[in-house]
């Protein structure tokens, strides 16, 4: 293992022992655990020679300064600090950390860079404190919005009264941290959370584009009745109806490259083994990296779900609970990482991130990046969360690279 | 409305008004609700020169003596005096009631019968208040076991200690009440719970068969994963699995006469919306009046469900809860039924049950026939439940019919 590698597991393992619950791994966003996690990190970009400071949102940010001035361009690296709750140690750590590592590595090369760098640890990705996530990098890039600060946490704080008692000062919504003309972009390492690298046996991939996403609440309502006198040709059954959605959406999921579709809950009413389901509710998640796609299979679901509902005689609702658009990936970062990737590992692999990342609130500020590191098992929020030692170096190699890479383009 | 029909549905509404629960039918096993039942319907049966006892299981047993004398045989008549929760007034009352008034009908015309009678409201048939059902037939027949005694209600009484308790005497396995060849046979008069008649535009049909019924509690098991990052291929979701076993046994259903396949629950785990469900857990119930189709139908379904748990990677486990044979009604005396409905309502339609009845326990005892009446939607075990007074009139003279037909075939 080679010594930023290493000391990149010594990182990530002291993190993690950085908790809001003892014995497992919980950091939320303004938490103590999210108090001492910024404080440990900004110890260590201390140490490699950045300036840290912190913003009104809980951002960790850590700058360091060009050669080149004041009017260089900045690079964004980065990822978030919080974690869901009982947390592996990857998700999130791993793309503030690593940067770190890796400017240190420059450093001690003494490669001299013509722009600045800032390494971000965000406040809040996973949206366990509140039920609205990217607080973190929606402050950074000046996304906040009033109707943000509303949301309130299981005691009753909302977001306004926690950041004001965080800061103890009135919180005032903040503008974009950088002009966007003045950045290079947002580069991203995370895990893969998906079984894909594993599969393809590789240690990183590129990400191409971060996939858009609809969540829905469906509902087919029929008529419940007895299931030992009620003929099947007199039936209404809204669990059969539910049934043939579920496998209508895997098959055209199946057969559209790049699409996932997951009915993950389903409820049936009055739910008893000799009473015809009345009701069925469930959810569906759609995602594609191309929205057209993806508005083109919800158009075909929605038209399956009400030829079932009219020949099955049930009565069918559909209620949009999410809708997010795709990010794609900004083609001449994406195409530095990826022969930093080859040059490293000797193949690169362009793959779609089906999870969201910082990098979507980021995309509207400047142009990103997503490197994925392999994750066992594709497991992600979950202790046994792990990439191995050897896979962390690739992809601190990679970044090194990328870094040197994007150095050589900007100074020539 | 004939006098017979006005007289019967005054005492299902009077008897609907004997609860447990204000506002709401409800009369479970030897509750004050079924004592008090039990004594009204007793002053009925005397009214119409019946003599009354109640068995050890609190069976209410009116008994009209034949002028042939003791050697004469007995024609059972009857159902169940308790209900469910919440109940409507015709399932179970209506069996015990309409023999009464037959009887009554009878005696006005000064009918002579060359058998005995004996009108039967039995005390427990819903497996409301134990977790077993047809106790007062069990016991009426000498069928009730010790394991019967057992079992306990919500606060944890016994089937035994609530015997003795109504007793205020040790309770001892009643024999049958009788020895076979005593009897001629058992009817009952039962709402239909289903849709059937409605349909065929029939007050009453008789029935051929009780269907056998199968319950089993089905599970298939995947691995969970994340809803976004996990590609279509690299899936092994439950959910899938048991969508397509339960399009499978409807469809094997629909194309089996006289099957009915019911998939009435369904649970998932971790059951979230951006999670591959890891398991899902769900009912079979399935019945058929013949036993042969039933098994063969269940070893379809079992190789079914294996292809799906083989093909989808997942696991698969078949737990059977409930397993009743199919119980076939008396040739003869459904014959005898059926020609009286022809001459009451002028054609006849033949049906099997789907729903268990005090007929399936009474048939260890003695050939039995059940008479459907029509019930409105196929509503049952609902306040809703509803029989009109013309059907309810044209039951009453089939029953009438039924015993003086029986009457002149057992005098010649």
């Amino acid at each position: 293992m080679n010594a930023g590698a290493k000391l990149l597991v010594r990182y990530l393992d002291e993190l993690a022992q950085v908790t809001d619950e003892p014995g497992k791994l919980t950091r939320t966003f303004l938490s103590p655990a999210m108090r001492r996690a910024n404080a440990l990190v900004a110890d260590w970009m201390r140490a490699t020679g950045l300036a840290t400071r912190e913003d009104t949102t809980g951002n960790l940010i850590g700058r360091l300064e060009s050669p080149a001035g004041p009017r260089a361009r900045t690079l964004l690296l980065g990822s978030h600090l919080d974690t869901v709750r009982d947390a592996g140690r990857f998700d999130g750590a791993l793309g503030v950390l690593l940067p770190i590592i890796a400017l240190a590595e420059l450093r001690r090369r003494k490669v001299s860079l013509p722009f600045a760098v800032e390494v971000l640890g965000f406040s809040e990705e996973e949206g366990v404190r509140f039920a609205s996530a990217y607080l973190g990098s929606k402050g950074y890039t000046g996304q906040l919005r009033a109707s943000d600060l509303g949301f309130a946490d299981a005691k009753g704080f909302t977001v306004r009264s926690a950041l004001e008692s965080h800061h103890g000062a009135l919180f005032t919504l903040p503008k974009p941290a950088h002009r966007k003309r003045d950045l290079l972009g947002y580069v991203e390492v995370h895990i893969e959370q998906g079984p894909v690298l594993e599969v393809k046996k590789l240690a990183v991939g590129v990400v191409t584009a971060i996939a858009g996403q609809t969540r829905a609440k469906l509902l087919f309502k029929g008529h419940a009745g007895h299931a030992g006198t009620t003929p099947m040709n007199l039936r209404r059954d809204a669990l059969a109806g539910a049934a043939e959605f579920t496998l209508a959406a895997e098959s055209l999921a199946k057969r559209t490259p790049g699409l996932v579709a997951t009915v993950g809950t389903m409820s049936v009413a009055p739910g008893a083994a000799n009473v015809i389901p009345a009701e069925a509710a469930f959810s569906l998640d759609l995602r594609h990296p191309r929205d057209a796609v993806r508005h083109h299979a919800l158009r075909q679901l929605r038209a399956t779900a009400d030829r079932i509902a009219r020949r099955r005689k049930l009565s069918f609702a559909w209620t949009t609970t999410q809708d997010n658009a795709a990010v794609t990936c900004a083609p001449a970062l994406a195409a530095a990482l990826t022969a930093s990737v080859r040059t490293v590992q000797g193949c690169s692999l362009a793959l779609p991130s089906g999870a969201g990342h910082d990098a979507v609130v980021m995309s509207a500020l400047t142009p990103v990046a997503m490197l994925f590191v392999r994750s066992r098992a594709g497991l992600s929020h979950h202790p046994d969360e792990y990439s191995s030692p050897a896979d962390l170096g690739v992809a601190l190699d990679v970044l090194i690279d990328f870094i040197e890479r994007l150095a050589r383009t900007h100074s020539s």
